[in-house]
């Protein structure tokens, strides 16, 4: 490695307008943690906040706790901590269920909107929950899923075209796709787009607003740190709200669900997207961690993201023997992640645990590397590659210790 | 109050061989909780487990968590502590999801396992959510949702009838529906069963396999005292769990979800019922207040609440003004709950409330009290009984604090 790049990291270091959010997480010793993408680390506010949710507030008020509390309020509050993190209006996201549940209700309420057009039109090698949920939505709906190349998006979107459904950020390559034009396309053919911002939201200003996007979701325990299946969000723009309808119709759902109307009256507004009972604990979780982002300007964080994916691609050019980048070559439109294909990347990434450098690997072949930039220093990208840059060249992948699957990595 | 029925109480709780339970839980000094039915109170291993899994595995291991603290079979481990309650086999049930999330999966898949049969029945003033959903359901797969009364339930089960769904034990009245001979009379027709077990598990023996029960629902923060919002299970009898279909095919339900495969095959057995990444928090907590069960007879429960529900009956025979029992008059009929109709529920309830008794009110005129055998004293319920009395003789509810209603009650 070269002592310049570790210097001019401890230089970043020293002038990092973000150091000071790294104080707000719990951070093992000894270990860099380039898995932030997959599991956010643990905000130091939100032991803290569960504690006091079942101590202080389920253990003594119990039921009274709904209201007392504002347990009632908690995902429409949460909702509001969001929506600076995804540049739209408060009153457009609504949070709880998961990823996939959310993009079960969006999608097949913009196909039964769409009832003249038979086409969803999803990316190859999108991240799989997407493709298997839009997969059963078109086999009942009668549609069909067409999945092609993300360079021939806009060749396909046609009139018969109901729905787009694509990440923002891709969880494998890391690219960064186009948020405001390829909505523009989609709304040219006259469909509408659904976006997964859960490898973008946190991780770089999002402007959902100012692309005239349609429908979003995204996930709570990456870059946003609620916790091991934390909740997740959704956003629906507001020209859309009133006309779509969720299939999911819970009680939370309801107009007025303590009247305990027998026939269902969706709710005003974004609460129509909600379904059964919060999970309280898990949302106090994510409203905690959601704490740490109210003084940070996204702006910072995407520049400071950008500056670590660089590091670390610059640290890891002369690796013997080479791996290739995955993804965009072009810093803009890389998300916060590095990756590289390597035929026993499983081994690789065991290896690199060994040496205290938390990546991981993604089947069948992918190295990937995230970049959490409210608790990540630069001097430890370089010192990630470095560990790299020793695993290969001994290849330490090669002992059978790290060649061993588990069911997770 | 008749002196002689707090006399039979007192001797009731030194008899008691559920007395031991109540040191599980953390109970507010000076409050009679007759809302278990609603919230369960918090169970003292609770807090320290979630402590741990926040400080000790998410904190500390990050990522590798969900393999070294076994968080990836987590639903499946609280599967198993869940099935003796339900009378079924371990691997029969699936927990995750909200109780409204799981009625829609299952009976989805029931209505398009059966395309030839039209017609849904369910019981007039049933739970909201679960007509709420059964209403969107039959909106969108072309299906006729009839309500009857219960005892009309016999009489339109017959060729037409997919699917019949109800409460094993309804939350107003506390009627406990007869498992076995309501199934036989739904398989007679041709018809499956959907069960929605919300307010009988952990109240009482449940007993799906004898009953040779198709499918069912439940909750976890009620008798069962996993938290606000908890995870809520599922049960598919054997015979249909290769047959049936989730709508919501999440990566979690897929057979080798790790491979990111882009084609979705359901897992075998129960898992293919689950659906996002299940939220670790909240699942732990469940884990820990099932714990509670561990060397409980639901036997002994079930005697308990009927003796329980018999002394309030009885302390509240001589009321004055009198106010006629909701519901079953047979013990064996009713669930582990009290209710009474009265004009001014709302403002009987916060009267009561006033004097440490928290019941609960159900728009539009239901006092409901629900007995937790697990913490609850014989005493207390006759103690409550007498507070009812003070507040309907001096007409309490009619100061107008008690009147004014907030959002939740």
């Amino acid at each position: 490695m070269s002592g310049d790049l570790r210097a001019m990291a401890e230089a970043l270091d020293r002038a990092d307008p973000l150091a000071p959010c790294r104080m707000r997480f719990h951070l093992p010793e000894g270990e860099i943690y380039l898995d932030g993408n997959s599991l956010g680390s643990l905000p130091r506010a939100v032991p803290e906040r569960v504690d006091q949710v079942l101590r202080g507030q389920w253990g003594r008020d119990r039921i009274a706790a709904w209201n007392r509390h504002g347990w009632i309020d908690l995902p429409q509050r949460v909702a509001r901590r969001l929506a600076p993190l995804l540049g739209c209006a408060d009153d457009e996201v609504a949070v709880g269920d998961s990823v996939s549940v959310n993009l079960y209700k969006l999608a097949t309420a913009a196909l039964r909107d769409r009832p003249d057009r038979g086409v969803v039109v999803a990316v190859e090698g999108e991240f799989p929950t997407d493709l298997y949920i839009l997969d059963g939505i078109c086999r009942s709906e009668g549609r069909r899923l067409l999945r092609v190349p993300a360079a021939r998006l806009e060749e396909v979107l046609d009139s018969q075209v109901a729905l787009l459904c694509l990440s923002h950020v891709h969880y494998r390559s890391g690219e960064v796709r186009p948020l405001a034009s390829l909505t523009a396309a989609a709304h040219r053919a006259g469909a509408r787009v659904l976006w997964d911002l859960s490898h973008s939201a946190g991780a770089m200003p999002v402007d959902l607003g100012e692309a005239g996007a349609d429908l979003a979701v995204g996930c709570g325990y990456k870059y946003l740190n609620g916790g091991p299946g934390a909740p997740a969000f959704l956003y629906v723009a507001r020209p859309l709200q009133e006309r779509l309808r969720s299939p999911l119709q819970g009680w939370m759902g309801h107009a007025r669900p303590f009247d305990f109307s027998p026939d269902y009256e969706p709710a005003p507004g974004m609460s129509r997207w909600l379904c059964g009972t919060p999970p309280i604990l898990s949302l106090a979780a994510l409203d905690a961690a959601l704490g740490v982002f109210e003084d940070v300007d996204l702006v910072r964080v995407r520049e400071k993201s950008l500056r670590l994916g660089r590091l670390f691609l610059d640290a890891a050019r002369d690796l013997c023997p080479p791996l290739s980048p995955i993804g965009p070559s072009g810093d803009e439109h890389r998300g916060s992640q590095v990756a590289f294909a390597h035929p026993e990347a499983f081994a690789v990434v065991q290896a690199l645990i060994a040496r205290g450098v938390v990546g991981d690997f993604r089947a069948p072949d992918l190295l990937r590397f995230g970049l959490a930039p409210l608790y990540l220093r630069h001097t430890e990208v370089v010192d990630a590659a470095e560990a790299l840059r020793q695993v290969l060249r001994h290849e330490e992948w090669r002992d059978p210790a790290f060649r061993r699957r588990g069911k997770v990595t």
